[in-house]
């Protein structure tokens, strides 16, 4: 099966080589690029030395339209342009860009602030948050895979909302990210000496993925919602925790919304209920595509802490893109991608 | 004149030294310990070389009683039973444990697990935080320093709490710490292999900050709250950042909950009240005594986004302390805290 | 194939488990512990949760007879006396301790305060530094896989010593290591925030990986040295990064000095010779067994520099021990190691 | 006393700021900057909100020709055109750029490839290292203020090669640097998730401070080298550890080696010689004027290993300025710079 990487030298294209490389399924990979034709991988990226030393290509749809799988991994507003032409010519396409991820045009216009890719093929698109969309996600020509933030608040808060057993009303989700999530390009901000010993929020209240969330929460839970959402900076490379509050409706017992999680996710090998919250932590999933989730009701103020703790570029990016693939073609889920948290 | 510090190898002992060092009406520091008497204080701790090159003392009433200010900075348990024999017979005492905070001692015992100090005294002391407590502090006997979470969030929130700009029956509150704030003690959760690139929750709805945060806000704003107050540790030594959720009272206005924050503080040279969010991060304060506050109006769920931000050894324990001795000498509150933060 | 780890809850452990679990070779992977018998291993270690959630089991001879492959991955001075009874009677045994690397038993306990391991044993004992004594540790009963440090040094420094190219008379090797190297035990010196933020130097001249140093020298280059070694921590969790200098041999050129390193390794799969010196860092190699080799002549002074690095818990440690047991089941090297360095 | 910064945006110009604060001769501190005129510096650096809310000013001779003191913290290449006019019409010159430290012309244009400043210039500036150069120091219109690496290493080795204990021929340098002494301009190597948990070695046998170190040994100690010197990058913010090697002369002992450090500095406040190599880190010298050395002679080898950690913008740049302003003023050399370091 010949697979190619479009965007392959940002972070999310990085740990698409590093799993793909080790997928049984996978024969070659190729690696595309918009501006550094020619150049060979491992002259930039030395921890491929001896592994990829072969040059990226030009993006080219003749070339493309050969390949079983294309995975975009680019800025927004990148894949709106390039990916109309490919869709249903050949390849099956998995976009980790938010350009296909909201169904309303002016709504992605209105929080990416940019043109919205054809609503044609928007259509067409399917949501890849892969254990809540299944069967949809088989069959799709063009996958847009979730948001690294939303994977970690919608696998924590789903089942809650779609069970009744919190008031999505009154929801609060509070979320950390390390500066992966920034992507390699320097700034100021990610500046090492200025990122270092810093804890800082960002984008209040203005994070483009809260569209994507509280479509989700339609989408899944048939709840209407406006949600709030912050977003924070950790001097950490990777992952994410979602901290997220919620009134529960009367009655609900804390045994209720564990159960909840744990039937909901029994069957699902890269979801895992934490009961133990000091085993809580991004260290616990780093590297690998588990998302952790963790529930506490707090008897004081009938309020739910909910928990969800990803990689933020595996389960947030290319491990769930991966898993989408393995859905596609029927493979085990976690073909390729059942790797043992780093932890250290 | 004299001054004293009991705990002195702890964190926030340390703190102190650094700064009195420095304060011009200081004239000599002496350092008690529980345990290590007689230890030549920086061949422990190796960055005192040449400065500190005293044993450390033993504890003893009558050597204690000859002081003018005694800080005590030691776990929590420990000053219930060590002050009482020290109240009104010489030295003015700042406690930077928890345990004259809360007045109600069977709250004490609940959050705390321990036994409470005498009423009486108890009675007799005053909650340090400077900026909403001067008068008392002045003439206080023993003064309750405020922890470390109750200082970020409470200078952030009560005011608007106070001027009924806020509903604080939903207030959430979303606190981060770096690891400073557990202490000096080795552990598992401390060690740095495991707390290195590691984002976590802990002690969730359970942490002893909570009933000092909603008695503060009744004292000083007049409200009865039950606040949902979680916490978590950022992979950094330094600073403290907290997050308060709640929705605005109908018809507020952003400029509304700016102004607020303003008024409050314009005479406060440690409270800064930032515009631009860019600006916000526990870097900004590191190493300094300010505290800086933050508050922006999400107009689509008319709920605040209220930030708090210290760094949780200085105004979250030892410079506010400096601070409430120099408040009750009638000194200008900024003698010899007067540093620029260190940022980088 | 059944394999057993004994000491798995260090990180030596984890990291034996984290490869071993994706080897195709091996069925199953059995826990033992001298001192917490039947705890569930992911209730201990929160990542494994799913993944290993049977308990430890008590080390006994009788079980571990029926084993094919036995890690130990413990402390100094254990398996000196726990291996002696299992060698030969069944199970492979791969020790990556330090207790049999030092032929000679005087300097052992010179350089490691502890009795030795029988003689006998020492004597059988094969030393597992993969590239260069592969023959050997296809039929040991017992390999003394390498220290941390020896790797990273040996694999750069060896050619260059063999050929003749350099001088070892005046060898200064001053090598940097992230603090997983330390063990997984709390200690003032890894306490997070004291040592984030803090480079130091420790044992300086008396590390104990000197005389595996020079035995090595000896052995495989056929050289008497005595070698300069200093290490420090570095803050960050792993990579091993050693610079070591050296006076070159009248008229050797940089050219020399690349192609003899070339010429070694063009068969080993896990060394890689780097041109480009932008490209080598620790994180190159991160999570993987790799090790990167980079030399490069100073022609003002003669001398040259030469640089090894490592991620030392996987090639340091876990990863050569895997790499022996695929030398010894004449497997390819690489099979279950195949994974990309993780670069963030 | 009126004092000007130039280049106050860099990280040296920074920590200038910070001391020059609390110098209690110090009047005003006025801002200037190449290219971003008019802005105001808090709302550029956000820990300065409340403390520097003054516009930075266009740099003009006529303006500056007014001040007492100006320090130039640029990159180099930029005061070899600056400074000239400046010199002798008023104001005392501290530059701590790299380009008035070299004597001969020749040296500077081959390590730094740029244009020297005019010999005339050069030949009247004064090498800053001020615990060395004191006398001249005081009258120097122009002051080159040493750069950070050659302050941990001159401090350390220059007594031992003075005193003729060490052989200076074969002196192997080993330095590493936190993140900080790249400054504030974001690169791809700085980018946080690529600095982070990474070790890296750059400028092999190539860096410009390698003149530095040699023309000062000619220069305090007489004696001619080629010295080894390489540079790593620690993934940290502050602090150099400079580790130097060398053989001692025949028949010199450790305790002479250490009596030798001890007696040249025993009225230098800034320079702490350390016995116990535990409590060496750059974490006890951070945010301090402080430089710690340490040596211990190798009897197995016959070699020291020497040892120098300063904060590099602290004794590394800015406080080492100051000290050299207080020099020149006759004031005591720690006046504004009696901090103790932070430790965490």
């Amino acid at each position: 099966m010949k697979v190619g990487i479009i965007g392959a030298t940002g972070y999310g294209g990085l740990e698409l080589i590093r799993f793909l490389h080790n997928h049984p399924e996978v024969g070659g990979i190729e690696l595309f690029t918009s501006s550094e034709e020619g150049t060979i991988f491992s002259s930039k990226f030395g921890h491929l030395l001896s592994i990829h030393d072969t040059p990226l290509q030009k993006i080219e749809v003749e070339t493309l339209a050969s390949f079983d799988f294309l995975f975009t991994s680019t800025p927004s507003g990148v894949t709106s342009e390039l990916l109309p032409p490919l869709v249903d010519i050949g390849p099956k396409l998995i976009d980790l860009s938010g350009d296909y991820r909201l169904k309303d045009s002016s709504t992605y216009e209105k929080w990416y602030k940019k043109a919205p890719a054809p609503q044609s093929i928007v259509k067409k698109s399917v949501y890849g948050l892969t254990e809540w969309n299944e069967e949809n996600i088989k069959s799709a020509s063009l996958v847009a895979n979730p948001g690294c933030y939303p994977t970690a608040v919608l696998l924590s808060v789903l089942p809650l909302i779609k069970e009744r057993l919190i008031d999505p009303r009154y929801l609060v989700i509070d979320a950390k990210s390390g500066v992966s999530g920034a992507g390699n390009k320097p700034s100021q901000t990610t500046h090492y000496s200025e990122m270092n010993e810093n804890f800082s929020i960002y984008k209040v209240n203005e994070h483009q993925h809260i569209p994507e969330i509280e479509q989700a929460i339609a989408m899944f839970a048939d709840s209407e919602t406006a949600i709030t959402f912050n977003t924070h900076l950790v001097p950490m490379t990777r992952g994410i925790l979602a901290t997220s509050y919620s009134p529960v409706q009367p009655g609900v017992t804390n045994k209720q919304l564990n159960d909840c999680l744990l039937d909901t996710y029994k069957n699902h090998p890269f979801v895992r209920v934490v009961q133990d919250v000091s085993t809580i932590g991004t260290n616990r999933v780093k590297g690998s595509n588990y998302c952790d989730v963790f529930v506490q009701l707090d008897e004081r103020t009938n309020r739910a802490t909910i928990v969800g703790v990803i990689d933020n570029l595996v389960k947030g990016a290319a491990g769930q893109a991966i898993q989408n693939m393995n859905v596609q073609l029927e493979l085990p889920q976690s073909l390729g991608l059942d790797v043992i948290p780093l932890f250290i």
